[in-house]
């Protein structure tokens, strides 16, 4: 985890100020969404259901069978009327989570979203496939997994593992966390079911959204980072940057091509307590060991450490956190760098 | 149903061209979201439940107990710099449904969203309890069920009873119809599971919507006619008008005290071919029954079907419809004549 953020521009990101706000108004071409992936899948056989369409009205028996639509990812996107960047920024959030991991924060200050636009990038923010507004069905190869209120609290950083406690008062947070503890109970309202077993659906339609609105600039998160990597990994022509923020998985440089990557600029961002949780350093391996191979291969795979930047206490969810602004702001200065 | 909608105001609007562009680029302060209802709910003594949170890592064994949040509702708004409207628009969509009925339609031209945006309102689009964004939950009293793409295309008129086929192009839709035909199989990606005992957790959210955000304008679509008709018997005060695109239920007069909408303006919007689906006639009566006790409270209760202005071939979906821009226009010019 050796940190390789270039120092002059840390040094320069040092003097940024947290309370900068990142609001400014901005002309918009148009708050748009569309559909992508998916395919029609029948059901048969069933009985028939009893629904009633509005209150007070008796049932009426209703055929289930039929075809439905499955495995299609919504899109939301803003598109400013006189972009800055040339190519727009796609947001992907992390495993039991939506799009709404970049929109305002659960403390009701404004996040990712905003910062980018403000900052002049087209955004387009993704619900992942059986998630959000993408919706779900039935047609899955297992049943739902719903995250507690106590694994997101402790899974993502907050506090160390055993820290959660049901009555806000008695939750341990760590000293130093930039999370909004007393909005947690908000953020929680934003998880959602997930399924374990619709991986190569929900690459599949990352994979449509590439070839559809790119090239671009890709931020992920958590989960993300599968997806991210693999995507870049098959289209390295279509994805200008990566920013990968926790990524929680990598794919193994044994099985991919990591050289492909050789012309696609990856920073990885990481928060602060990483070592205290028996999950995270496996998690963070995995992306050290496809760092090294990129690296060995020519390309530039930057490594966004905050601790190792003196910025301490940031959790999983570090575009909610309160310092998320400064981090936005590290990142679009490493895109600048970039020209991009 | 006899028509009602001021004959000067339809005379005005016959003129508008259908094809007139709503896009336009406009001064955005933000675009963000917040939640709003919902409470903690605790889950105990189920056992074990095994989770892979990356691929190729071993599962672990993750207690499910515990706590979640349930009952939520998800509002997103795009505030512009310079509103022409003192007071925004909010967007309350349909069973089975979810916030992208208002957004960019699935022949991909801009929606009501984009409309009233363009003509200077702010718009809150909100996704309600257990749909989109607001997430799921496994709390509620029933199972969900799901729309089929046949249910879809003959409740929502765009063919007559028995018209649907698998197949594209064996279904038949009315020949007049201003749905979007070739885009009815991406219109089916919105469709999203529904829950029928959840009325009350939806209402509760939606009152609370209103008491947060407006005054305000609201517009209903479908199901959310009977909780926009609610809603606004609650708090009269809160909303200044109230547009129900065909709404399939209404209060009974019999159980509520319609004269507290004495004050509250109301448009109610129908499309074409009504009378050829069973469900319909009985939706449209509960709105007139309705409205007669408005009336008679001395309130304002108006009454655009759109096949009496000539306007032929919409359908359930018509913030869809190849016209929805006229549509639209017609909507605004009703809010312009009271001052919002």
């Amino acid at each position: 985890m050796q940190e390789r953020f270039p120092a002059a521009l840390a040094a320069g990101l040092l003097s940024l100020s947290i309370g900068t706000p990142v609001q400014a108004d901005y002309l918009v071409k148009e708050v748009g969404s569309f559909y992508v992936g998916g395919k029609e899948t029948a059901l048969s056989g069933q009985p028939p259901v009893e629904i009633a369409f509005s209150p007070g009205m008796k049932p009426l028996k209703v055929d289930p069978n039929g075809e439905f639509e499955v495995g299609q990812m919504y899109v939301q996107y803003v598109k400013l009327a006189q972009p800055k960047s040339k190519i727009p920024v796609l947001m992907w959030h992390g495993g039991g989570l939506t799009g709404v991991t970049w929109e305002t924060k659960p403390d009701g200050a404004p996040g990712w979203q905003q910062s980018f636009l403000a900052a002049g990038y087209d955004v387009y923010v993704s619900d992942s496939v059986e998630r959000g507004r993408a919706t779900w069905s039935r047609f899955y190869d297992s049943t739902p997994v719903f995250r507690t209120k106590k694994e997101g609290w402790e899974l993502f950083r907050i506090g160390p593992p055993g820290s959660w406690d049901a009555s806000p008062a008695r939750r341990t947070a760590f000293p130093d966390t930039q999370f909004p503890t007393a909005a947690y109970d908000q953020f929680a309202k934003e998880y959602t079911p997930r399924w374990l077993t619709n991986d190569k659906l929900i690459l599949d339609a990352y994979q449509q959204l590439v070839e559809r609105v790119c090239p671009c600039i890709v931020i992920v998160h958590s989960q993300g980072g599968w997806f991210g990597y693999t995507t870049a990994l098959n289209h390295p022509d279509r994805i200008r940057a990566l920013v990968a923020v926790e990524p929680s998985a990598a794919p193994d440089p044994a099985k991919v091509e990591a050289a492909r990557l050789r012309n696609v600029p990856i920073l990885a961002v990481w928060g602060d307590h990483l070592a205290t949780h028996p999950q995270w350093p496996g998690f963070v391996k995995q992306s050290e060991t496809l760092r090294a191979a990129v690296r060995e291969a020519g390309g530039t795979f930057d490594w966004l450490s905050l601790p190792d930047r003196d910025i301490r206490g940031n959790t999983h969810m570090l575009m909610m956190d309160r310092n998320s602004d400064q981090i936005a702001r590290m990142v679009q200065q490493w895109l600048g760098e970039r020209g991009l």
